[in-house]
């Protein structure tokens, strides 16, 4: 191998993936060119974003005051370079990384993004819990799919959702092709979840999802897709909050919705840490 | 992190990508469980394949005496955990670790595959430089794709091929299905492969080239389907020896073809080296 090179953590949340860049004192070119690299998946490491991990008194870039009380700043970029807001997936690696690396002690900790601040506590069963702040049900959507009309709900989680619950076994759905929606009521796009029914009650029951992220395709897990398909659930089932396992290709969380706010339990597994070839990372430019 | 964990190194060949394990005393224990996780896209480091690397004098398994001359051995493992003979792509990726690491010197080696011995060399640009061994090009067959029917002619470069050489504009071909084949003619599934005519002369011209991976899927390179591609380019135009550049999603390789035998020469690139999370490895069992 070149050059000792950039040292990388590569983890993931219910097999959303994540490369986390350790950045403590802000030092790291990071250029879309890069981040498009690194996210490959033949010629880069592969994931579907970059977490850079950065100090918030260095590395906050929004020109407001950063939330108060986050000492380390999630600076999340998408597969495709561009700066993206928060990721519910995400967070919980993020601060997996940061409890094994020793830089945080104790259950808990606050996680500086653009979303704002995101409260994570570490779980006695391992699993990490994100406050993932206020959700918003909006007006009704369809999606179709292949020709089919899927009735769903307007969700806003910080992000745009369209969330159909659907008795269609979700197995049969080809998610390959984007489902189509009404642009004039989405026009920066939208994340489609198709949703079953409840199984149980509002409290402790449980639905399968799938998602259909918006530019990037069907994905394994979606963390604020996983709190949009619970709103829409829960009102399927005639309730404004309750607590529900949601099943996704990539493994399950929980999510809780109480007070127009939202929380979200789940896993994250780091699985390898090393360095970037030196000489390929500056060839990036 | 956990405890110091396995090592890998993550590269590629014209974005055919592999995991490398470094063992040289071949004391790794790889279970067809371990590699489909390491080869999982979101869950593990994600690759094409698996390549050990271990002394063909400890890790040779084939009961058959080993390739001579050969230090090490390429035991190469396709993504879903079976074993593989031999990879076009990987034994350069293969070469490029050994001679980073100082484990071989001098502009020349032969590696031990399961497919026979492959000497490789480096070349002065950079590249490196595979003599593949025989091909044999066998009767004429079709594939189909999306009821388009498309006229080949079957290659065996150790495993079998269907080259396609076609004026239809590669870019418009939907391969995200298996193209169809005549299940007679290639009883243990075929690689298919869709070229360009020669663009240029027989000793000096190109083609691109798309492939569809048997039990795989499309992939953005494949190095016996380049050589499968160059023999049915230059049957073609009418010549059955000759040197073709094919270009492929993943960049591009020069192939030759001489007395029945070939060689592929093209790029690898060192992405990464480090180490596996201990507790992720143990746990894959």
């Amino acid at each position: 191998m070149g050059a000792a090179g950039i040292g990388f953590v590569k983890g993931h949340g219910t097999e959303n993936d994540f490369v986390l860049l350790p950045d403590p004192d802000g030092v790291l070119e990071l250029t879309p060119a890069r981040v498009r690299a690194l996210c490959d998946r033949r010629r880069g490491l592969g994931a579907d974003g970059v977490l850079r991990v950065v100090r918030t008194a260095v590395g906050w870039d929004l020109g407001t005051p950063p939330p108060a009380g986050a000492e380390w700043f999630m600076d999340y970029r998408n597969a495709d370079g561009s700066v993206a807001e928060m990721c519910g997936n995400g967070v919980r690696v993020f601060a997996r990384y940061l409890a094994e690396t020793g830089a945080v002690a104790g259950p808990e900790l606050t996680v500086a993004t653009r979303g704002g601040g995101k409260p994570v506590r570490f779980e006695a069963d391992g699993r990490l819990r994100v406050s993932m702040g206020a959700y918003r049900l909006g007006g009704d959507g369809t999606a179709t799919v292949a020709g089919q009309r899927f009735g769903g709900v307007a969700v806003d989680v910080g992000n745009p959702h369209l969330a159909c619950v659907t008795d269609v076994a979700l197995d049969r759905l080809d998610l390959r092709e984007a489902p189509g929606y009404d642009t004039a009521q989405f026009p920066d796009g939208v994340n489609v979840e198709f949703v079953t029914p409840v199984h149980g009650g509002a409290d402790d029951g449980e639905v399968r999802m799938r998602v259909h992220e918006r530019g990037v395709g069907e994905t394994r897990s979606c963390g604020t897709g996983t709190v949009a398909a619970t709103a829409a659930a829960l009102r399927h089932a005639g309730a404004d909050e309750g607590a529900l396992t949601v099943r996704v290709p990539g493994g399950q969380v929980r999510v809780e919705l109480s007070g127009g706010a939202a929380t979200l339990t789940g896993p994250a597994v780091l699985v390898a840490s090393g360095e970037l070839d030196a000489d390929w990372w500056a060839a990036l430019g």
